[in-house]
């Protein structure tokens, strides 16, 4: 997959009550719209008799179809459940579930492997289930691993600790599940392709196991439906909604490709949390992105409306009439230009910054912990702390540059030189003990960190650390109180000079070797370190979390284009200036860079972007959907529009 | 009970710690302010010993002073129940609960037989139950009822059904029960009259099989009380909700006499959702509302307050002294001026204005199974599918115009013609396929047809009928896509020639035989297709929410006019354009035509009637409770007022 | 306690982890700090080991650094409970349980009675448990207490009762809790000072039975934070609040002494219903207002964070460094200037002004009961009952006017002479049967009643009292009807000659002896009643919660002041008009009166007051934190300020 061109495609989604004909003809919409890929859901429901027998005749017509028209499959395995279990079970309920999810995959397997269409299974719908099932082989499981995993070696001095062996057993447990399925798929398919498509990705991040999962996975997915998924955002953010989603998937894939398994694709009516129907520009801007995070396909749900059920008639590319939407169109137009390219597209990958921006899980844990209810603060609340990274994202995207959006495991913190590169670590109120030792020498081996928030609040356990810190020594300094401070209020820097907004609390700051270089009320509220080779930068305030609130990212973006200058300048191309609702990706490819930019403003604009000198050659525009053009450093770009551009090194 | 003359009355409520001097004192003023009905709930609690033994006493004292004053009585079966259970179960909760309800009823009714002031028995207070209740009895049922109600015979081509086996057994079940309480009563009082009254009509009324509960009433009822139930209305709507509420009552009661059983009388205090107390003006306006919908009556819930329990001092026409309220006074006048005009309001029958807006079953239970949460959308959100029809029952109401709000089961599709006949069918998202055949014939028989919303979206089993759409032919063309477009947006329409607005989602259209009469962005957005005899108008976007949304029906009305004008041009007395805020009921007998003018609007105005010429007499003004007028075509309606006028033909 | 100088202190929190020298520096701290109290939770958790033994050695370090600082200790019991709850169970789960506690309570109290620095025991933290657990234990207790508790005497002509006897249960076992818990105590320290810390007083205060707790604790306390407790407050009026917390419990604990047990001392990040952080004016203000309210001490919570579990970080006086905030500097300073003036503070109580607000726990009850949802109003909403009276409260303080908030039970009707004296019952729908006759004979002796709302609506069983109204005789008038007539509307009085607003209902009076005061729409809607030597003042509407409402107390000051002179003109020293947003507490000592002002109002001011004229001897600051000052009659007192004067008579 490594290497190859991207694959764009859509769901075939198959029920009873279709004809032969139909899927067929869904088959060659594929085909004749430059698509190559597919994904189906293998209802056991559908082929399994009440009398025991297998009948496959409705989904062998996806698959004879996939034959007929070269069109790619991604099988997606789907035991028997109820009919009104959209997504289906996350887990076996008993062992007598777990054979029975044997026999199935005993019998799907067997028998599909047989086509040349099917390139890979995806053995579960969307992991993730938010929280640990009260049932009995889940029970049974956890009981197991309770006696058999030591409690965390580390225990700060003894203090009594909240547990999160729930949280923990559930992310092994979701990996145990899905190894076990991967090996059953195996023992009939052997060496075929894995795929596992987690959604939700913003709430239920914490409980996936990427790099654990990497270790049997061939590539890694997701669901991204704006509907469903992008509750933190409005739709004028779905874009870098979806940019940051891709750049969590492309962290936890590491070394395996990755695709968007899957990708709002039509109209809900009754499903989803928030009604709405994709435009072709917003189609374009999600394909663009993924692409321009270096993904390896999409995968649109769905090509056609399933008739029966839950979401009947709706998120489909066709219309009832089996005819291409304009969204389609959208995504067909992109398929063509990444197919007449493929060269150049295969060979893409991500231009990193330097720049990552940290999250940790066990944050997310905590924060959902302690959660007791009353008066609605950002920061307080459920989601703050994944927000509150998102707002540098944001700000970094606003800018035109890339950042890295990792999981605090996810980074390689075993190199010798981090000289331009930059640690962003916003309101991870946790920082787990394994990683203290980590970050100094991160610092003392050149990079630079940037703190804001509670960040280091709490250990890996809830408990509190500000009161024996353990980066003392990397702060040069340590905190003498958070204080509530209200939902918004400044705080004044010297060091970049500027007045940032903060949000709810406000850390003041003992000094030990650090520079003051922020201060209010006779307390010190900010503070820089140089560490070995390194530097922190520390704002005991949600800084982030203010520009978010406050939906303006100027500040915020002058304070980061001074703290991670040194990353920022290895980029090659970027905003001059940053561009209010605009986002930028880039990637390298050969000879070339590719950046996708997006103007999610509501104005038509003329964006100055800043060139390395290098680069001397004319770009080519490879996409603008709005007559977008570009001269000298100068893009035109409408409103709603993306561009594509190929820039010769 | 046909051709008698409406009663006005109200619920004398019974309870322990009452002197019968009291008692005595409330029959008495009753018929002191001509009023000759009441209804007592017999609560078997206060009458069944602990034992084992029968003291009537307590309502013995109420039928002899029923008797004495000469006011009628409904008995309301008050099976035991604990004290908190403010309405009565619903359901026997086993069989020997059943058994114990008959032999109360057995005991009740053959005691209170005797009584000459009985006239009839309500063998269940307000038998909504809003879902089924999982208990021995009802489990029970429902196995048996599956083991008998084969399947649906009708099934989509094979895709699979979300299932309504609950919605359609409680439907059952319900009417099954209704049905045992009358053969219990007519085993020891036979013959006697049978009286229900249903409730919280717009959430519940899916639940309610009108047509079966005619074959076994002597007359239907209803509660309507606005504190509970008008939840879907603000204040200034209380009327034309009414209005709706009684409509729905008299289409549901059919060949039946029908008359409102219970309405609000006085103050809530922490009972109801509302907390209002009725002015006299409303009181007036509800009591018109409902003799101008053809009612045989109205009881107010209640006359004198209970003591006790939930609702103590509550809901009361008298004061703590006994003495009538103004409410009391108005329902007073009211009366005395239907029994001056006895003979004139006993022959009184709703003058139909050919209009019928159709709402199915289907729809509110699907709408209500695929709710999902997240942001708030009138038109997706539970109650879109009953409000969509109210907005234009309350657009025809404003135009002067009576419209018939029929469960599509209640409408006769068996006739040979349907020339000035309309039928309007808004967003109703499911046309069950026993309905299809029907609407073509009715169609080609001369009928017109309005459709909007996502009506025939789903046929009865949530299956998605918009692919194979069997309205194509009477249509005249289906649907490509509907897209989520905005909470308000723009329809423009060529004929009527219009800009409507609409909510939500807008449809597309693929003409087949139908005409094109409104395009947005090179989509067809509107058709109009002739067929047989008939035409269909059919806007696939909610033009009625949009309107109620709005709070300005002065569009839709355009539209309505134009649209439905042969069942317009049939009504005798209407308003020459609409009236905002206003609504008028018009009724027939003998020579005479009745009108009920409401005017909840802010202000007193002048308002012109557009009268067929064959009127030519000088009208009279029965009944206008602030000095309202009428000379020639205009009336002078003051805010608030209700005005009553006779016409003769 | 009594006659001794009020204890400032703070809560050290004890838990494993920490070390003897820790502890030690949080004693010595308090010493440093002028503080002379602490109260420590004794764990069980952490001093009874697996294997059944116990180690007492983590709270030996803390009493031993009490006996070596000379910080006295409360000793707080907390049985074995989960670690994640947070304030400790509230009854016993069963049998053995309750054996389990006595154990503990043994092995505890026989070992901790040996240091010199415990000066009493806390058996319960919190006791307020809102509701009935449904637990072996407190089932068993229920049934016995329902076999032995004869149902109330009192049944109102034999109407049905609402039940209360879980309320009734609840209050009786949390009382026969606390004593067996003290009695256990005393097996082992016997006759050692007992002290019990109701919280949540606003909501929970019905089930607090303080006249029975009087007779075997040795004073009563309170927790009284800001973020949990005071929901129903705004933050400019949290020093009001915790004046009524701390009037509630200085009429709770009778005779005996009171101190507030916790108040907040610091930030909270994710506890708390309410995000904040006290000011040290804050600080200031609640110290005094506990003072000033004749409190015999206060301990903040906490003097230094807990490291581990919920709320770890959070609530602390002490910063993460060890060293007093700026809250603990503010309190230091307080703690100084009463041990620098102990004399005059150790004889300090409360002048009571004569007026007392009295509530009644059924009416919390019944509202509770009846809460039906629906439409947002303060009057019928949860919590009407008590903010209603708290309206009153508020108005009086503005005036710099003491005031009583009692429950009824907690009031002498034993005198005869209640000349001077006012009562006010604001919407205290509940008026038991057992206060009939003490309100007659409370005014026939010369009291002074002033009655709102639906007060007098409900029995003790909820039974309506309107009809039968018990009051006819002292209020010399009934009501005719309550009716709702909008959030907020006019009474127009006439004696005094004044315009309210009310809320919600609108009362009208038949007049019988009384004397009617306000008219509206040809109802009377007040009246006036002479009454023995007394008088009573009744307006049927809500005049204090739309004064609330309006945030604006100016008129129904002017009411109180011209219906309450009799009581008001006692008052040696008041404001001269009523100040917005400020409040006063006044004490007497010996040949002094020391007032309390604090001012919440966003201004400074210059507040002129009424000052009797036995007062001629220049007054002396003794605290003032923004240097207000006083000169003649007039106080310079700033924003935020709280000045603490002290006069001699």
């Amino acid at each position: 997959m490594k290497n190859e061109v991207p694959l764009i495609g859509a769901e075939i989604f198959i029920e009873p009550g279709q004809t032969p004909q139909e899927i067929d003809t869904w088959f060659k919409r594929l085909k004749e719209n430059g698509m190559s890929v597919t994904r189906i859901r293998m209802f056991e429901n559908y082929m399994h008799q009440t009398d025991g027998t297998w009948d496959y005749t409705l989904f062998d017509n996806a698959f004879e179809a996939g034959d007929k028209y070269g069109v790619k499959i991604y099988a997606n395995l789907f035991p028997a459940t109820s009919f009104t279990d959209v997504g289906g079970f996350k887990f076996p309920r008993d062992e007598a579930h777990l054979k029975s999810i044997g026999e199935y995959i005993k019998n799907v397997v067997s028998h599909f492997r047989q086509f040349a269409s099917l390139i890979g299974w995806v053995p579960i719908n969307e992991p993730g289930s938010g929280s640990l099932p009260e049932e009995p082989f889940s029970t049974k499981k956890f009981e197991e691993w309770k006696s058999i995993e030591s409690a965390t070696a580390y225990r700060n001095r003894g203090y009594e600790q909240l547990g999160f062996d729930e949280e923990r057993f559930l992310m092994h447990y979701e990996t145990w599940f899905i190894k076990w399925l991967t090996n059953e798929i195996h023992r009939f398919d052997p060496g075929k392709s894995i795929h596992v498509n987690n959604h939700q990705i913003f709430e239920n991040v914490a409980e996936y196991n990427f790099p654990e999962w990497r270790k049997f996975l061939s590539s890694l997915g997701g669901s991204a439906h704006a509907s469903w998924h992008f509750g933190y955002f409005s739709r004028h953010q779905y874009a870098v909604a979806m940019s940051a989603n891709s750049e969590i998937l492309r962290s936890g894939a590491g070394d395996i490709p990755w695709m968007m398994t899957e990708l709002q694709g039509g109209n809900n009516t009754y499903s989803g949390f928030e009604a709405m129907c994709p435009t072709k520009e917003e189609i374009s801007q999600w394909l663009w992105t993924t692409i321009g995070t270096g993904s390896k396909g999409t995968i649109f749900w769905c090509l056609n409306p399933r008739m029966s059920g839950f979401e009947a008639g709706e998120w489909a590319l066709l219309n009832f009439r089996n005819e291409p939407s304009d969204r389609m169109k959208a995504a067909s137009l992109i398929a063509g230009i990444i197919n007449e390219n493929a060269a150049l597209f295969a060979d893409a990958t991500v231009l990193e910054s330097g720049i990552n921006i940290l999250y940790t899980r066990e944050s997310l844990w905590i924060e959902k912990k302690l959660q007791t209810g009353g008066t609605f603060y950002e920061g307080r609340n459920k989601g703050g702390v994944i927000k509150s990274p998102l707002s540098y994202f944001e700000a970094l995207s606003e800018m035109g540059i890339q950042s890295n959006f990792k999981e605090i495991s996810e980074f390689d913190f075993s190199k010798n030189d981090y000289m331009g590169i930059t640690l962003i670590l916003s309101h991870q109120v946790s920082i787990p003990s394994r990683y203290w030792q980590c970050l100094e020498d991160f610092a003392s081996r050149g990079g630079k960190l940037i703190i804001d928030g509670l960040t280091a609040y709490y250990d890996e356990n809830a408990v509190c650390i500000l009161k024996d810190f353990p980066f003392q020594k990397l702060f040069g300094a340590t905190i003498l109180e958070f204080k509530m401070n209200g939902n918004l209020f400044n705080i004044i820097l010297s060091d970049p000079d500027l007045t940032l907004q903060a949000h709810l609390w406000r850390g003041s700051i003992r000094l030990i070797t650090a520079t003051e270089i922020g201060r209010e009320d006779e307390e010190i509220v900010a503070s820089k370190n140089k560490y070995g080779e390194g530097e922190v930068f520390w704002v005991p305030s949600l800084l982030g979390l203010a520009a978010r609130i406050t939906k303006d990212y100027g500040l915020l973006s002058v304070m980061l284009d001074h703290e991670a200058a040194e990353s920022i300048s290895s980029v090659p191309i970027r905003f001059k200036t940053p561009q209010r609702g605009m986002l930028m990706k880039i990637l390298k490819s050969g000879a070339s860079y590719l950046t996708v930019i997006i103007n999610k403003s509501k104005q038509n604009a003329n964006v100055e972007l800043n060139i390395i000198s290098s680069i001397t050659k004319n770009p080519a525009v490879l996409f603008a959907d709005k007559k977008g053009s570009i001269s000298d450093k100068i893009v035109r770009i409408s409103s709603e529009e993306t561009m594509v551009i190929q820039w010769l090194k």
